[in-house]
């Protein structure tokens, strides 16, 4: 089972179980998926950041009791990786760096559509010098704007932007993931796109492969 | 389907399917493999990697006529990466680079298991500074003599070294698919081992998302 703590709060469980279910659709692999408390807009500058990693880390110290075989930090700055990896003995993934690695295997010139501001600096570093533009929506300052349609008009403009430029498109907020960015976009777009949910699962699969491929259907 | 360049010359096509087959049956993408001529002993020094990278260039000119999406090459090595990136307008691969950037979002210590020598660079570039060992086992030359149980023993001591001190390993060359070295050790380690083919069929399985999940199958 996957651990996914999500770095916003969110009442609906169905909500907050999404990029678990992708993941479970994708790579057959269990999740069960947390939220840290008192945190609606989630994390999208420093002071959110430093205000969510004390939760990210009781979260992953309480997942690894529950039972969970590794974590997942569902939040494209990875905040509270180095913290919660220091605190449990499982593996702990953060979805910036695993969008990162995946984005800069499959090109040389890497576009990261950020949520706001600039790439984050967990991400940045894994890119290296693959790292060729960076941008974001016109007009959002939260991962919540981005689930309405000028939120969403304005994502796919940066994507064809960085379309112009760039061999592979990074996404860099895993919003992107809620509003099915990467779904809707992959058949329009002549560059590969990489989610951050979806590249998480792929890595995570590496630390479930042997392990009873249907097992998350049978409960 | 994903095209994948064999970095050795083998006769027996089973043989060559190999690490499509297991692409194929984790990730359910369809695959066809060609491999390189009259290199029976792989690609294990830079005398025979500059010798392959003028034929990797060739199969990947023809994996794409022939219709592939996205090419693997499938040496950890990645020799020729750049050269067929340059030579084909489909997304290259390469099994060094895909297992190098698993590892690193896995662990923070990589070790890294070489089939000789030393880390090879493109697989040391993206590890940055999360690479942490490397090692090879003891007595072997190239990638063939992995195959023996001579060499299964020597693979088996190293991966133990690197398990005393590293919290991920990385499996630096494709022979060790090829002997199923990760499959056999994964359930007796206490850490994650990376596979190069199962890695990069995770990263080449971003490529095909989206397509019916069940094509391969209906050939």
């Amino acid at each position: 089972m996957l651990g996914i703590i999500r770095v916003l709060t969110h009442k609906d469980q169905e909500f907050v179980d999404m990029h678990g279910k992708t993941i479970t659709s994708i790579y057959h692999i269990p999740t069960i998926s947390r939220c840290i408390p008192d945190q609606y807009q989630g994390v999208h500058d420093e002071a959110t950041k430093a205000k969510a990693i004390p939760k990210i880390v009781a979260l992953a110290r309480e997942l690894e009791q529950y039972g969970a075989k590794a974590l997942l930090i569902s939040c494209a700055a990875d905040p509270g990786l180095a913290e919660a990896r220091a605190a449990v003995k499982i593996p702990v993934l953060g979805a910036g760096t695993c969008v990162a690695a995946i984005a800069q295997s499959l090109g040389t010139h890497v576009g990261v559509l950020n949520l706001t501001g600039t790439t984050p600096p967990s991400l940045r570093k894994v890119l290296g010098d693959a790292f060729f533009k960076e941008i974001a929506p016109q007009g959002i300052e939260n991962t919540t704007q981005l689930q309405t349609p000028e939120g969403k008009a304005a994502a796919i403009a940066a994507l064809r932007e960085l379309e112009t430029c760039c061999d592979v498109v990074a996404l860099a907020c895993t919003g992107f993931n809620t509003m099915g960015l990467a779904k809707e976009m992959r058949p329009l777009l002549s560059i590969p796109i990489v989610d951050p949910i979806e590249a998480s699962g792929a890595i995570a699969k590496q630390l479930f492969l042997g392990d009873d491929e249907n097992a998350c259907f049978e409960k």
